[in-house]
C-alpha cells in the first residue's frame, strides 16, 4: 500500500497541475524538492500572481520515521514508526467571483517497533469551498458532484462526510463556517463493510473529482468583472481562511508541531489579506447573503 | 483594589490616546462601547488608515463573572468569581521605518464561590517593539528606558522581565522572536519582597512608560521615507505578527476560547497583510539584518 499509495499521489499532483494550466493558468508553477530530516520528503508547486491564481499550491509528500513522541501519545500506540503520503491544494484565485478551494487526500500507516508488525493504517481527506459570494447554482453543482462520487461507494458516505465537513471547518469564535463545505473523512480503516481496498478506491476517486469540480467553476467565473468593492471583501474573507488555518486546523498544528517545512505547510496563506475593524456588510448587499449561507447543515443538493 | 485599578486603567486610556493625538496623529480614535453578557464591559478604541497609525488600538476593558470552567481547572481551583480589568494596546504604523508597538497591563483577582473570600489577585502585562527593520540605537533606548522603569522598583525586574519576554514572544515554527522584545510578567502577586500595593506601583509605572518609550520612535522615523519593496516587507513581517497572535499568544487564545469581544481581541491583527511563498531577503540587505537581530538573549543594552 505504501509504495501503490505514493506513486498515484505523485502522479495526482502531476496530472492536477497540467489540468489547471490547461484550464486557463499561463504563469507555471515553481516546484520545490525538499527531503525530511527524519525520512521521506515531497514536491511542492506554488504558484503566484497567475492569470486565475493569486496564490495557490499542489503540494506531494510521502514522509516516514519515529512517531514523534507528542504523537504516540495522542495516538495511545507504543513506539511507531509512521508512514504518511497524500497530496494537499489549497488554491486562492485573483478574481474574486471565483471560490478558494481546498483539497487533501492521504494516507497514513503505523508499524509497532518491537515487533516490525504493520499495527494501522487508514486514510482520510476530503474537498472544500469558500467562495468569496455564495452562488447557490455553484454551491449545488459542487455538492451533487461530490455526492455522486460519494454515492459510488456507499450510500452513507456523502452525508456522513458532508456533516463531517460542516463540523470541521467551523470557526466557532466566528459563528460562521469556513465556506459552504463539502466532503471531509478522517481514519478511514478497514472494517467489516469496507476492505482498506475499498477505502483506497474512494480516495482515488475523491483525488479524481477536484479538477472535475474546480475547472469548471473557473470556466464559468474566471471572466466576470468586478468592483474594487468586491476585491477589498476578498481580502477581508481571506481572513476568516487565516483565522481557520491558524486557530483550528488540525492538518496545519501537526505541521507546525511536528516541524514539517513550514513554507509548504503555510502555502495556504493567501497572498494579500485585510483585517478591517469590525467591518459590516450593508443590510441586503450580495455580502451580508453570503454571510447568512456560511452555517452548518446546509442541504446543498 | 478593583475600583482602584479599574479607574486607573480607564484614565490611563484617556491620557494614551490623547498623546497619540498630540504626537502626530490626526485621524481620530473611533469608539465603541461593549457590555459583556457574564458581567462586566469595555471600551474599544480603534483607529483606522491614521496618517501615523495604519490601524491601532487603545482597549480598556473591566469584566467580571463566574470562571469559566476550562479556566478553573487550568488554574486548579474550586467554584470561583473573577474580575479582571486592564488596559491593552497593539499599534500598527503606516510608515514601515516606524516599530509596531504593544502594551498590556491588567489586574486579576479571583474570590471562592463557596466563602466569598478574595482567594488570588495578580497584576500582569508588558510593553514589547516589533521593529520592521531593527535599529539598534532604537532598540537600545527602548529597552533602557524599560530598565529604568523597572530599576526603579527592583535591580531584578529587568533582567527577568526581558528573558521572559524573549521566551513568550518566540515563534517556534519560524525559529525567530517576534521582535526585539522588551518587558512580559505575569502572576505578579504579593510576596515576601513585595505587598499587592507595591506590584501596583509597578504596573503604573510601567502603563506610563508607553508613551515616553513611543512617541519619541514616532517622532524619529515618521518623517523617513520608504520604497515600494519596503512597504512590501512590512506586510510580510505583519504576516509573522498575525502568526504569533493567532497560532501562540495566550491573551488572543483566552479571548477566543471566553467569547470575548472578538473584534476587540482581533484590533491586534494588521489592516494589510502579505504572505509571499518561501520570501528571502538578499544577502546583506536591510531585511536579512534585520532577521538576524530577531532571536532570544540579546543584550540591547
Amino acid at each position: 500500500m505504501r509504495l501503490t499509495t505514493e506513486q498515484w499521489f505523485s502522479r495526482l499532483q502531476d496530472s492536477i497541475c497540467a489540468e489547471l494550466m490547461e484550464g486557463g493558468e499561463t504563469v507555471p508553477f515553481r516546484e520545490d524538492k525538499w527531503e525530511r530530516e527524519g525520512g521521506g520528503g515531497g514536491r511542492t508547486r506554488v504558484l503566484q500572481e497567475g492569470t486565475v491564481i493569486e496564490k495557490g499550491g499542489v503540494n506531494f509528500s510521502a514522509v516516514h520515521g519515529l512517531l514523534p513522541q507528542p504523537v504516540q501519545e495522542s495516538f495511545k500506540v507504543d513506539e511507531s514508526e509512521f508512514f504518511a503520503t497524500g497530496v494537499s491544494i489549497v488554491l486562492h484565485p485573483r478574481n474574486p467571483m471565483v471560490p478558494i478551494i481546498h483539497m487533501n487526500v492521504r494516507y497514513f500507516e503505523l508499524t509497532d517497533k518491537q515487533s516490525g508488525k504493520l499495527s494501522r493504517q487508514w486514510f482520510g481527506g476530503g474537498i472544500d469551498l469558500t467562495p468569496h459570494y455564495v452562488d447557490p447554482e455553484d454551491a449545488r453543482f459542487f455538492h451533487q458532484t461530490l455526492k455522486e462520487t460519494c454515492d459510488r461507494f456507499h450510500p452513507d458516505y456523502y452525508p456522513h462526510f458532508k456533516a463531517w465537513a460542516d463540523d470541521y471547518f467551523y470557526i466557532p469564535h466566528r459563528n460562521e463556517t469556513r465556506g459552504i463545505g463539502g466532503i471531509f473523512f478522517d481514519r478511514l480503516s478497514a472494517n467489516d463493510t469496507f476492505r482498506i481496498e475499498d477505502r483506497w478506491e474512494f480516495v482515488k476517486a475523491v483525488g479524481e473529482t477536484f479538477t472535475k469540480v474546480y475547472l469548471p467553476l473557473i470556466r464559468k467565473n474566471q471572466q466576470k468583472t468586478f468592483t474594487e468593492e468586491q476585491k477589498q471583501w476578498q481580502l477581508y474573507r481571506r481572513g476568516r481562511y487565516v483565522e481557520f488555518n491558524l486557530v483550528y486546523d488540525a492538518g496545519t498544528k501537526f505541521g507546525l508541531q511536528t516541524s514539517g517545512r513550514i513554507e509548504s505547510i503555510l502555502m495556504s496563506l493567501p497572498l494579500h489579506v485585510s483585517w478591517p475593524y469590525n467591518f459590516q456588510p450593508a443590510a441586503g448587499s450580495e455580502e451580508e447573503k453570503t454571510l447568512r449561507w456560511l452555517r452548518k447543515g446546509v442541504d446543498w443538493v
